[in-house]
């Protein structure tokens, strides 16, 4: 009756030909005598720990740096280093008015630049950034280094050298120089930490375009953006109709969904959960390395996909981390049994992306950017209830100048389907919503580009976008759909089809 | 040329028409002075804590429990109190060896049913679970609550209790009543905490086969389940061909995807993290409530479907915490500012699945099952590597039966496709080794359902195992795939789809 005892598990066949490492009985531990175990990928935290006390020790006893006040006796990640130089810094004296209410008393806007300012400075593309990255886009003078979007600007690459002057700044609330929570605050000489306000992505926008008056430049040639680079992007055109001439929105959105909140949240609750967060308050301490590294692991899963990582990593095994002498062609890696810590390469490598990040970014600007793209919302009711106008746009600034008629609701056209779907069967219940909101976008030519395997903005988001900005009246709008398996990053390696769609659509 | 100060922000009007809660500038720190910030949502994380220390020491004060040795002086979770004889129990007394080699010397098994056995014991359906559930799959005379397929088991419902006699356990490694890490370890009267060895699903099922041989029952009828129960329900039939007359495989896999074990890692990471974890010996102490609760998080996320929240959530503002008196009709909630803690409903939903799970169940107990799940792989190769035989299908036991003929590769016929979607365009390269290591199941009439909406075992790999099991041979192979917005829980969910599928194929 008991066919479980008859089934014994069968011969073990060690099997050299299939490469991997074979999971095996050798290591494990036997009935009766099952061993404390170790967790390596646990204690790895404590050991990052410790090498930041040690980094830190050696940094301050040779430090000069001009930082090293007493409020500064904590480790200095490297984006709160002196800076090296390598890029341009605006300083806006003046106060900035805030969407939520607060007031910024001053604040600082990192940038660098490609190409040349044409004399009637009509050829500026401002470049927008996604959560993390810094001003620099591509190598410069002043940095060789390659930058985030080093292929797609150049001499003619996308963003062509040749014709336009490119500028790209570290957003607002940034840590790679602009103004954010890791600056001192100019009223107290304290960093803000937490006490920074919550910013808009509207706020972004606004401090850029005083970077743009202070460099002489009335109106872009274009607005472009990638992920929350293209929230920007449209938040551009949407508040200085009249000042852009041209938008690209990759791989973003104009109404932040409560599917890409739900990811965010995620993280973020992860990193303020880090005792080493410490509400905030950590400049002077130990960063929240692992809530950093754990909120970026997430970030990393929805910034690829799924079938990417079975092409790339199937089901391959990690390398075992504590391998003797080389293995020689034929030799077997030593068999090991699976544990709780990670088994799969695909693991690894996302242990990888967060151990790689989490000291070169601030935890706190993560937080308010993060929570400033959930915020990010252009239909009407939303932009109602900051009690904001909508601008109008160009075409039709002469017929309707009152903010009453603003305020009435948008003509809502026919959806007109796109070339590259069909028609949506089920429109969101928001998309009027968003089409009135869209209202000053109506006349501006607009790229939006989307991505069939994006899980963060998924490409149901992109199609809305068409449809809405369509509703809203605008008529020229430019719509790609591209398939492939990398998911949100396409924007950072897809150089042939992003690349080509914006060299087209800018030309 | 300063378009930024002449642009101000305009006068914001109050908006009660919209119901929500505005943005408000009343609540929001002026420039100089902003305010040190509180985070309720960290703050939460102690003020948990304090409950379980004050609920521990009052339920020590008053227990008699049996359990309460001088090794367990710390809060007992609910799943760890006495059993209250809610469900039946078998306990085997010989050891059971396991895939990776480690021997348990002895283990329960909790179980309920519902049903009457047939006098030949040939109407069984062994329900399998999913990560977290318990044997209460539905209510019972000893336990009247709800179980977490209430409506799919009963009278004339998907398994018909007219008809079947429905077995359901808690699953090997859980913590339900059946051992698994938070259970004693015989040999040394400790709890086995994370010296307890990993399992495979096979091992999951193999302790279920003893209880079937406990229980007098030789052949089933069918074996059921959801998500890791599909692929328990695969594993059965693969590992005892002869035992199983129909299997049914809901949004499972039979080879986990690096797609889902990153999620996975993800929520492991985050668990094991928390210093209260301790490297899994916690018992004595408090439990890793918070790495649980975010762990919980990115499982729900997982679990449904962005376009689900868009539809039941969109982007409503979390109602205040600190409410004052309920407002009446047409009276405004207060005004407040956005903050880094959630403001979206979103964000609460997420926050709220945590807190209801994170003391709910062990976290050891989902650490083992998870770690199992990723484990899971029906191709042939990693088969091979576990050094196991490929059992012969019922069919094919006549006419072959050495060990060497089942190790040659399997015949690989063309793809057919199914009624309801195309052949695949681009097969995933290892579904020929995926139809090889299906041979076992060539010829039991397998029921695959999946979903489109789903993100954790997403319709390609429904897709995948269709296309295998007929490569394999099998030629019974009913599949359907469900639209609708309910993503990975569609199978708790869609009674009606879900159920009507389950009950036209077991009749």
């Amino acid at each position: 009756m008991n066919s479980l005892a008859r089934r014994s598990l069968s011969v073990r066949l060690p099997r050299s030909s299939l490469g991997g490492i074979r999971w095996s009985t050798s290591c494990a531990p036997s009935a009766s005598s099952f061993a404390t175990p170790s967790f390596p990928c646990v204690d790895a935290h404590a050991a990052r720990e410790s090498r930041i006390i040690a980094s830190s020790v050696s940094r301050f006893s040779q430090s000069s740096s001009p930082r090293s006040s007493s409020t500064d006796t904590g480790p200095e990640p490297p984006y709160a280093r002196p800076s090296p130089l390598s890029y341009n810094t605006y300083h806006h004296p003046y106060p900035l008015p805030l969407t939520y209410g607060a007031t910024l008393p001053s604040f600082d806007i990192a940038y660098e630049t490609w190409g040349t300012l044409s004399p009637n400075r009509d050829n500026v593309i401002l470049l927008h950034t996604g959560l993390s990255a810094s001003s620099h886009a591509a190598s410069t003078q002043l940095n060789p280094t390659d930058g985030w979007w080093e292929k797609f600007i150049g001499p003619g690459r996308a963003l062509d050298t040749n014709q336009f002057f490119v500028v790209c700044t570290n957003v607002l609330a940034g840590c790679y120089g602009s103004t954010g929570p890791s600056s001192f605050d100019p009223t107290t000489g304290e960093r803000y930490a937490t006490r920074f306000p919550v910013l808009s992505i509207f706020d972004m926008v606004r401090a850029q375009f005083s970077l743009l008056d202070h460099l002489g430049v009335q109106r872009l040639y274009a607005s472009v953006g990638s992920s929350m680079g293209a929230m920007q992007s449209l938040a551009t055109g949407w508040l200085f109709p009249e000042r852009v001439g041209k938008i690209v929105s990759i791989s973003g959105t104009a109404r932040s969904s409560p599917g890409s909140i739900a990811m965010r949240h995620a993280q973020r609750s992860v990193l303020m959960a880090d005792p080493n967060w410490n509400n905030g308050f950590y400049y002077d301490g130990l960063p929240p390395h692992t809530g950093m590294k754990l909120a970026r692991q997430i970030a990393t899963i929805t910034y690829r996909s799924g079938p990417e990582w079975d092409q790339r990593f199937g089901r391959k095994l990690r390398t075992p981390t504590q391998s003797t002498s080389p293995s020689t062609s034929g030799e077997l890696s030593p068999p090991r049994s699976p544990t709780l810590c990670p088994d799969f390469l695909i693991e690894t490598y996302l242990d990888h992306q967060g151990e790689q990040f989490c000291l070169k970014y601030d935890a706190n600007s993560l937080l308010y950017i993060s929570k400033a793209m959930d915020l990010f919302d252009l239909t009407l009711p939303a932009i109602e209830e900051l009690g904001m106008n909508l601008p109008s746009p160009p075409s039709s600034r002469s017929s309707s100048s009152s903010s009453t008629s603003l305020m009435s609701p948008a003509p809502v056209s026919v959806v007109t389907s796109s070339k590259s779907h069909p028609p949506p069967l089920n429109s969101a219940p928001h998309l009027p919503d968003l089409a009135a909101g869209l209202r000053p976008l109506s006349s501006t030519p607009t790229l939006v580009l989307g991505v069939q395997s994006d899980i963060l903005f998924p490409v149901e988001q992109q199609r809305e976008l068409v449809d809405a900005l369509r509703m809203a009246g605008n008529s020229r709008v430019s719509y790609f759909e591209l398939g492939g398996v990398w998911g949100h990053d396409t924007f950072l390696l897809d150089v042939l089809n992003v690349g080509g769609a914006i060299r087209g659509f800018l030309s």
